[in-house]
């Protein structure tokens, strides 16, 4: 058996406790498996005295970077601060040291992943972070080595457990958003401060990085189109169920008409479809490619040992191509050139819609609506009139493919209307189609 | 750019087309993503006229195996002949010379998977084959590399997708078996003799390799115990729908109690599990492992492009290594030991049962046969009784997790009592408990 590989774990945090555990538990299989046995040499973090739910022996605990950058012993750097700085720098720092990096922080990988995959190259070592999108789900690796072949066509993405772990309890138990939230508090499911998750921006920053993977593209998170769910109401749930569809947070970026639409959104989903049945604090990619048709993965997004089993996973196999510090391994995004490089960034693009209306109870509305649709190109896949015999009456309506700039346009005519009470929701229908 | 990788196909039929097909749709990117051409340099045919879908250069096509085993150009050799002989041969050769093997044939990997890695390891070439269980699902290379950190607790797969259409068939649409059957050979998914389908050996093929895999253990295809799809009746699935379940045709190896149960069985599946909701001609994999949790993957279980994608993946994962014939990666068959290998194998084990007798209605009856499964220790979950008022009548149980052989022993000494009329079905309930 080879010397061993020697690690240092920046943060020991909920992931950091996980991947200690991991190889703690799992020594002797790991070390076979990679050929060396994975020594942890150095763990950074800010109190070495404080109490931790795993006992690191104090001597390889530091509080100074530098110690680690420097350490010459040191092969394989794993970021588990979480953020953009000091993360950052700690990266760029290491791998300019000649050491493999492997973190599971999103906000880095969002904002820097090309410039630090190129700065890896450059070095001669490898950059992983499997860890940042779908906790365990180990869909980078999947897109960059076993889908290689593929050219992918769509991904569409449940990424974000907090927000699907509200609406589940919203859409099975009938829970408003403020009490769903509360319970996924309660979980640790969601933070205190719970706005990253659902205001879509948590979401947005995994969706850039697929983007980077599956298409080339880099595209900076707060480019990304998003909406939240803090708006979506027990009556567009029920509705929506009525007539078929779950509705879900969707991070979704698709070819189209040769331009990359990109969004996070809330979305109605068909019954039928696998990420309807997405439930929980579950996370779920949906993926179209050329050669392998439709593919899903589903597992737990988040989480302290589904991580680890994540960031596990990259030191592993870094480990095992060691002494090479680049492995030469296939990834996918050698294979872009300039063409993918410069795909147009869409936003939102178009799709099909869920509108409710509040309108007056009266005859001529739906016509008088519909002619303001038909105006602007937008045709009508079906309506549902719901409640007659009140003065104000929903009125839902699911439109075929429109660009959302000329639905918005017509909605603002439609707000003017004397019988319109309210445009209460727009939301879209995820047609996976591309 | 290196200098091209020369490979050889052996067959051409539907996967070496995929594979065609995807190499010549994708060629450029296929090379920058490789870091070399990848050229097909001759192909293994029977008959070098035939008419075929893609268009072969006539001069790159053999009927001679010794031209590419004695090509010292050609690296790796793609084996997509299917069945045991001779492709069990041309790959041992092929690996005796030292090339790489890549191929899709569960037949002789589920025989002789160990004596075939063991021979790669030994010539210090790669052999792949993950298009041999799921089409263009990668299970194999997601369990060797992103999950092996992971010890796996269970795989419960629906690997078949001739059976899983037919069983589609069946509860979503109320046909009969032989009617679904007949569209299922329409459709293509099925062959003419559809017996290694619906007998359940293509899945026991395939469950030995996933089990191979994910345990370290080598089980011969024959030794799974196996139940086919064809006892299974429209009243079974009408019964099961009403108690919330879906029959679904499963491949399951599971730890409990220290040994490994592995089978593959007809089994009723609760709804809100997502492998209920796995429909018409696609597969899943649902796995259990100790960092990861729960975890699916869902796709496409055969086709010519999924599986030439998923062989392609392999291709090109040895391709982007090479010069090296040997890459040095993570493989989770590198850390079983002993032990592992020594995994005692369950065959059936023990379970929770789906058992439909046909009974008189007469009070009394219930009571005697409970009793007779309160001796042998079967403790019942529910009990469901249809369509009072006639003279034989159903009686549905559900029991608690019980030896399959205690089960027996207890029904063959129901099957004695003159108010049952038949034990009609016994079902496998899947409870995903290890």
């Amino acid at each position: 058996m080879k010397e061993s590989i020697k690690v240092a774990l920046l943060g020991m945090g909920n992931v950091g406790i996980g991947v200690w555990e991991i190889l703690d538990r799992h020594y002797h299989r790991i070390s076979r498996c990679v050929g060396a046995p994975i020594e942890i040499k150095k763990v950074l973090v800010r109190d070495i005295y404080k109490n931790r739910k795993v006992s690191v022996p104090t001597d390889i605990l530091t509080t100074s970077f530098d110690d680690i950058v420097n350490d010459p012993e040191i092969q394989i750097v794993v970021e588990l601060i979480g953020g953009l700085n000091p993360a950052y720098e700690y990266i760029k720092k290491s791998i300019q040291n000649k050491k493999c990096v492997v973190t599971a922080n999103k906000a880095v990988i969002s904002h820097y992943g090309r410039e630090l995959m190129d700065l890896a190259r450059y070095n001669g070592v490898e950059l992983r972070f499997e860890g940042s999108v779908g906790g365990g789900i180990p869909i980078i690796n999947t897109l960059n080595n076993s889908l290689a072949a593929n050219e992918i066509d769509a991904i569409v993405g449940i990424i974000n457990g907090t927000t699907n772990y509200i609406l589940t309890q919203m859409t099975k138990w009938g829970k408003d958003f403020n009490t769903a939230l509360k319970m996924a508090q309660e979980m640790g499911y969601a933070e205190a401060d719970p706005s990253s998750d659902v205001d879509g921006e948590d979401a947005a920053f995994k969706l850039s990085i697929l983007a980077f993977i599956a298409f080339g593209v880099q595209v900076s998170p707060q480019d990304i189109p998003r909406e939240g769910i803090t708006r979506i109401s027990d009556k567009d749930i029920q509705y929506a169920a009525q007539l078929g569809y779950t509705i879900k947070l969707l991070a979704t970026a698709k070819k189209y008409n040769g331009k990359l639409d990109i969004h996070v959104h809330p979305a109605l989903v068909h019954n039928n479809h696998p990420l309807a049945a997405v439930n929980d604090e579950f996370n779920a990619l949906f993926i179209k490619g050329d050669a392998i048709g439709e593919f899903m993965m589903y597992g737990k997004g988040a989480g302290t040992l589904p991580t680890g089993s994540a960031v596990m996973g990259d030191i592993m196999d870094i480990a095992a191509a060691m002494p090479n510090a680049f492995s030469n391994r296939l990834n996918r995004l050698n294979g872009f050139d300039e063409t993918s490089e410069k795909l147009q960034i869409n936003g939102e693009g178009s799709g099909e819609y869920y509108i409710r209306l509040e309108v007056a109870d009266r005859p001529g509305v739906l016509g008088k609506i519909s002619t303001v649709l038909g105006n602007y190109g937008v045709s009508i896949a079906s309506v549902v009139q719901h409640g007659r015999g009140e003065n104000v009456v929903p009125l839902i309506l699911i439109t075929h493919r429109v660009e959302r700039n000329l639905l918005n346009q017509a909605l603002e005519e439609i707000r003017k209307f004397d019988v319109v009470d309210e445009i209460a929701s727009i939301l879209r229908v995820e047609s996976f189609s591309g």
